[in-house]
């Protein structure tokens, strides 16, 4: 369990000055990981601070390090992340402490630090590790609820939902990074005599957290709900895009497929858990007269800070609306303490309970964190009630679902009095149309 | 499309003499490829031979080999099969050419890659490439008629069935080599008040096939049904392991997931589309009256060979029989052609159609493989009737669902007249008890 430390306090500044600016996502309380480059050069692993990237690569040789820091840090100076994630709690606390005072204001190490930063807008952002299994889970009950009444009116939530962290295997490799255009799949939907095929025309959002699997474990031995935590990395955004009309007709009786494997966008930069100790808190969806957890669920000794409070946002720009110079707009804003059901926690000890070997950057999506109202929606599907209610934009265009050119960026950021605010980065795509 | 060459010629003999064996999977008309490591050293890439494996990375270095194969050998002997796959069917049939040439009967090279055997019995056999994503179909109508009656006596397929061949992702990293135990999964089964928590009292079987993809495809950019087979590097057995008790009770809404990812074998040896060749049979499961795939499923040039003609053994030894000296007894015997309502080019042509991008490596399982009548069952499920009517045991033992102790192995073998036999050597795991 992370506790706050001295990285943690708010009046630390950094001599790199953007991080000093109050609505930057990278103070140098946060010191997130990613993976980027720059034209002719391979990927490297970075760490983001104010608008400057830290060349992990650059960092190591040219850096002042202890005999144990340079140790953790050479699997980031050699582009792997997974090795670093593999490596535990304890090397991300310590490199976390020793970037933290090379950052500071005053570090002896500025000048030599200075030449290894590059400026985010001058590199390409990757998918931050290299991930070899994602499974998406279901943990927005509002969510669940919402899209379940569309298919059973008098009994949205299935019997095992507050018992079963509800999850199933996703797809690997169409995760993409930021930024990578999302072409409208195609696909069988249901039709009358035969189905119909063609480009959907339900195409959905779901905001979602993604945790990032630190250690991993031996198949065949499952992670208790204590040592759980210690087998998470990190959190990031993630937009598991989906086409409703392709998933409804192929979900029965094996789940989602064709309608979710087109590509999700996974945000740049890996927010660690010792970034968000300041921002834990009680879930808030498991009220009295709910069933308590099974055993090898029941967090008890977390139970106070389980969840993560960030609030994450949901912002749409039209073509028309980039063509009239109109910024994006906000559809939704939501909690996702307030949206989730399980913990990432018990989400570990969940998948593991079977003696599922989880692998250092392991992708859960957490599901679609939906508050309790519209407004607070993470999917289309729920803003417009089954595309029966469309939202209205600024220029007066509308939306039931996504339409060729529509940008959507998911923000997240973790805000409380006492603490130092700090950001996710962007997770954004742009519907491109379906091929011809 | 592979046709047949000097390779399938049915005389052609090895100087290896075990390949000449007449119920020898390895032939030198088979050659698949598979990793092996011997203790101390790493995995290596190998091909079968009778009861040898040909070290590719000795015979690369020792052998004379043209300038376009040692291209070719370069990926296989760096231990990397996933590259060689990478290099689509052209290599592949390159190196097959050449390497049937080299081990044959009178062969000059005899004397150069003689020291690049090795006993496959003093080696072990891992999993053959790295896994990046491995989904699972449903191709088995059989399987899916009778698993459906279950639950749905009036109604076992559902309506999508004939039109969207059905598959889900499912977990990669405990995708296990043949002979690693595998241990009873715990987890959640349906119960009165609560659900109940324990190891899995239903744990089953399922008969597949496994696919491994070549070449894989851009994300955004389908394979058409035409261009599909191209995809396809080889052929491998596969049982998806599944808890029925734990299935039943978490896959709705969203499919499968802890009943599965327990552990999943793979056989070690790809045999190749080319040794495939001679045993390519129409698909005998689209009756008239079923509708015809839509366009981008039509695999009208590829009807009349679309599907492969493997007979598949199920068998199995108990602890008993085993401490009393019987042999494994077969439960069931199936034939992939006559049990799959979907060839694997419609999965490749289906898996892509909404852009999805598959990997080298990735690997498909079939579905389970049952055939129309109990003793062609490709799980315990079918055989048993939901567990409802035992099957019989020659030393008197019955089993519903597999015990502890119990050693199921999938047996594989293309057999016609004018072809040289090929199979596909064990695909083997034992139950062993739940963790405490």
């Amino acid at each position: 369990m992370s506790t706050l430390d001295a990285t943690h306090n708010p009046a630390l500044r950094s001599w790199v000055h953007s991080a000093n600016e109050a609505h930057t996502d990278f103070p140098i309380q946060n010191l997130p990981f990613g993976r980027f480059r720059t034209p002719g050069e391979g990927w490297r692993i970075g760490v983001a601070i104010g608008e400057q990237v830290l060349d992990c690569k650059r960092a190591a040789a040219a850096g002042s390090w202890s005999v144990e820091v340079s140790a953790w840090l050479v699997p980031l100076a050699a582009g792997d992340l997974n090795a670093f994630m593999a490596l535990g709690a304890n090397a991300r606390r310590g490199v976390r402490s020793a970037l933290s005072a090379a950052l500071a204001e005053g570090s002896a190490q500025q000048a030599a630090l200075t030449g290894c930063l590059a400026p985010q807008d001058a590199v390409e952002l990757g998918v931050p590790c290299h991930i070899g299994d994602y499974t998406d889970f279901y943990v927005g009950i509002h969510h669940a609820t919402a899209v379940g009444k569309l298919f059973r009116p008098d009994n949205p939530l299935l019997p095992n939902y507050k018992w079963v962290p509800i999850g199933y295997h996703g797809r690997a490799s169409s995760v993409v990074a930021s930024g990578t255009p999302i072409r409208r799949p195609k696909g069988q939907t249901a039709g009358s005599a035969a189905p119909n095929f063609g480009p959907s025309q339900r195409l959905d959002l779901e905001l979602e957290l993604g945790f990032l699997i630190g250690t991993g474990n031996a198949l065949g031995e499952p992670v208790s709900i204590a040592q759980a935590e210690d087998h998470l990395f990190g959190v990031t955004l993630f937009n598991d895009w989906s086409a409703r009309d392709i998933q409804a007709w192929e979900y029965q009786p094996l789940g989602p497929f064709l309608s979710k494997s087109f590509g999700s966008t996974i945000s740049p930069w890996v927010v660690t858990l010792e970034a968000l100790a300041p921002f834990r808190v009680p879930l808030l969806q498991r009220p009295d007269g709910d069933p308590q957890p099974l055993p090898y669920l029941d967090d008890a000794g977390n139970r106070e800070r389980g969840a993560f409070d960030i609030r994450v946002q949901v912002q749409l720009q039209t073509q028309s609306m980039r063509q009239q110079g109109l910024a994006p707009v906000t559809i939704s804003t939501s909690s996702t303490a307030a949206a989730a059901y399980w913990t990432a926690a018990q989400l570990i000890a969940h998948h593991t309970v079977n003696g599922c070997n989880l692998q250092p950057g392991d992708l859960f999506g957490s599901g679609t964190l939906s508050g309790a109202n519209r407004d607070q929606a993470g999917s289309l599907l729920e803003m417009t009630v089954g595309g029966k209610e469309p939202i209205t934009l600024p220029n007066g265009e509308t939306r039931t679902f996504l339409q060729d050119g529509d940008r959507l960026a998911l923000v997240g950021s973790c805000e409380r009095p006492g603490a130092r605010r700090i950001g996710f980065g962007p997770c954004v795509g742009t519907i491109v149309p379906a091929r011809g």
